[in-house]
């Protein structure tokens, strides 16, 4: 599992009231504990399942995920039920995170199907099925939602979600893409995510992530629209500095920016950030994250 | 803990709107753990108590059970909480099983406690008391259940649930005998169940299970029925073949049966079943079960 | 974690219905779980975190609490989330407890936030921060507790609580101090605690605590009265006996009592008490409790 805690500033918090003002600054926690049993048989073949509980400030109490069961052998891992999905699985996609929460305006805006650390909710016949293999540096994933398995004939916002995902190092050099269809089960809602990285140095690397972000007319809603980042760090005196620049081609959007630094504690981490988003506002943090 | 996971068909299934057409084919999974926590005394008596939580598929998350605290020494048992019962431990009861999810037609019918995986929901007060005793290959079992143990005197659906088992194997043959007082504290639902096993040989065995289903006339309802299962398993080749019959004297019920097979994969199992309901309809499985 | 079950016997106990003849006898159990992740950093700061889960008699299910997460070293401990509060982490406030249960009409009768074993429930945005200091045989505590952290001005029953706490032993004596301001958020919510406690031998030891318990007067309640405590304890023959009297000055209030006795099973506890409360009425215990 892992932990974190610090504080958390945004300049645009709304009190839990909805009325009264707000605390800007507040407290940030979340503990999170993942329920990992496995066995590997005779032949190799490792057959596991993962529950995972959690709880994190503004939570009442720590609650339960749903299951996920797998097997892997000879570098297939095949996931169902709330198992993860090809498209939040690809690489690059988080790496302009900053701060001790590991936020970043420049991930993917869009909406789509990821391993659920809560409950489903409503949603409780939702299933997934994921596939990844890997092979001399490729990594090859794809994945299928159902909202409501139960369903044969669901209407346009319970359709399934289909992804794919491949990334690819060599050298210095990573790229990846992912495609997600119908993200989230909303018909018509297709992603694209394209990243490229270097690393320029042990030091330090650069990357430039693009995002079509899906579009939400055919439930309703409009195009979330592109989003373009660039980001970088560099180690300095065992000090990682951290930034990234995000445009996003919607009317009015401004361009959102943030820069971090992090320190390695031995073993936990000292990680700050300040962003602005495309609103304007800004949002900071300072804290200390840690695994288990 | 224990997992599995496949494919689940089932010709009557109901979508989860209840009226349009449902998917016959679901995956099915579940992933259960048992958090037991125990320590043996000085005087080699053993002190635990177990929490079990698990998710299965159509559930929106993880949950937990309440709690079984019990004492056990020289081969006597004492349960308490949520207990397990007799009438639910006694041996063969279940044997008639098949398929990655272990089910059966040849299952008793009627309603009794057990040990409850889930949340007692609105029987918040029900408690439970467990008393089990081995020697010499005869299992001896006696449980009481209280739907509210606050109340003195409760009406006709909370009533003191009482049961008894006994089993005994002696060579090739099990015999077993339960009985049920006020099944799932309902008064007068009163259920028997007999059962003999013969193992003619190291690949196989066959059995014969009685039971009365019990009576919920002083509830409301009727005669559940008693059934008679004839089953048997015989193992050839690394496959155990597995099959059932089962006879329920209900008006217009037919008769249940179900061929079953299953595999070692060398600590898990592949399994997979096709039955026949009382109503005719058909149900099966194909997957893969597991324990931790 | 911990586990105790046993019967409980109280004169005043009402049924679940609230209206039919209540089992002034009931079978009593809880069974707790800590579950704690942590690590120590190369530097010998000990980073972790707590969630803990348990089942009582009376609830459906076992329910997790939220989160906390604490950084120690040198002999300070820092808690953030569902800290624990120096109020009630005070050296000898707890000492008169007795029975299976460990509970006493000795305990402090005001209200005060804790270490939160449930649900926060509606007050999700509760946060608490706790600092303990310990050298030399003295411990230090301080804490601060908001129940909604997002209000920037919260009402007169979402106040902070803020706690101090410090006890010192030197040879057989202990004292103890403790103080809460706005206890559980609640305005004017006052409370202070002193405790003194002499080791007159091996075999036993007696106490005297002094109890302020606050004043609900600001949000609509009224005096909750001071109470004071003479308790102890005494082993003879490996049978540990311990009493207490409780005199609490509210008009009409009875001077509350009790007396139980234990006895070490080899790491398990059997316990057993008899106590009658300010009212008169009498309740008794008599179980077992164990750690794990």
């Amino acid at each position: 599992g892992s932990g974190r805690f610090g504080l958390d500033y945004a300049e645009n918090r709304v009190a839990s009231d909805d009325v009264t003002a707000a605390n800007k600054t507040i407290l940030a926690y979340r503990l999170r504990i993942n329920v990992d049993a496995k066995f590997e048989a005779d032949n190799g073949v490792t057959y596991g399942g993962r529950i995972r509980f959690q709880n994190t400030n503004g939570q009442s109490a720590a609650a339960f995920s749903p299951a996920m069961l797998y097997v892997e052998a000879s570098g297939v891992r095949v996931e169902v039920g709330n198992a993860n999905t090809a498209f939040d699985s690809v690489a690059l996609m988080y790496n302009p995170e900053i701060g001790f929460q590991e936020r970043s305006f420049g991930d993917p805006l869009g909406a789509y199907y990821s391993f659920n650390s809560g409950s489903y909710g409503a949603e409780n016949n939702r299933v997934g099925i994921y596939v990844a293999y890997s092979v001399s540096g490729v990594n090859l994933k794809a994945s299928l939602v159902q909202p409501d398995q139960t369903l044969a004939d669901a209407g346009p916002t319970m359709q399934d979600e289909m992804s794919v995902a491949a990334d690819y190092t060599f050298n210095q050099f990573t790229v990846a893409a992912a495609y997600v269809q119908n993200g989230l089960g909303l018909e018509g809602n297709d992603q694209t995510f394209v990243g490229v990285a270097y690393k320029f140095s042990d030091a330090g690397s650069v990357g430039l992530n693009y995002n079509d972000n899906g579009d939400l007319t055919d439930v309703g809603g409009g195009e979330v629209g592109t989003s373009i980042t660039l980001y970088g760090n560099y180690n300095i005196n065992g000090i990682t500095l951290a930034g990234y620049v995000t445009d996003l081609d919607v009317d009015g959007a401004d361009t959102a920016y943030g820069l971090g630094a992090s320190y390695d504690l031995g073993g936990a981490t000292l990680a700050g950030a300040v962003e602005s988003g495309f609103d304007g506002d800004t949002r900071a943090d300072l804290g200390v994250r840690m695994s288990f």
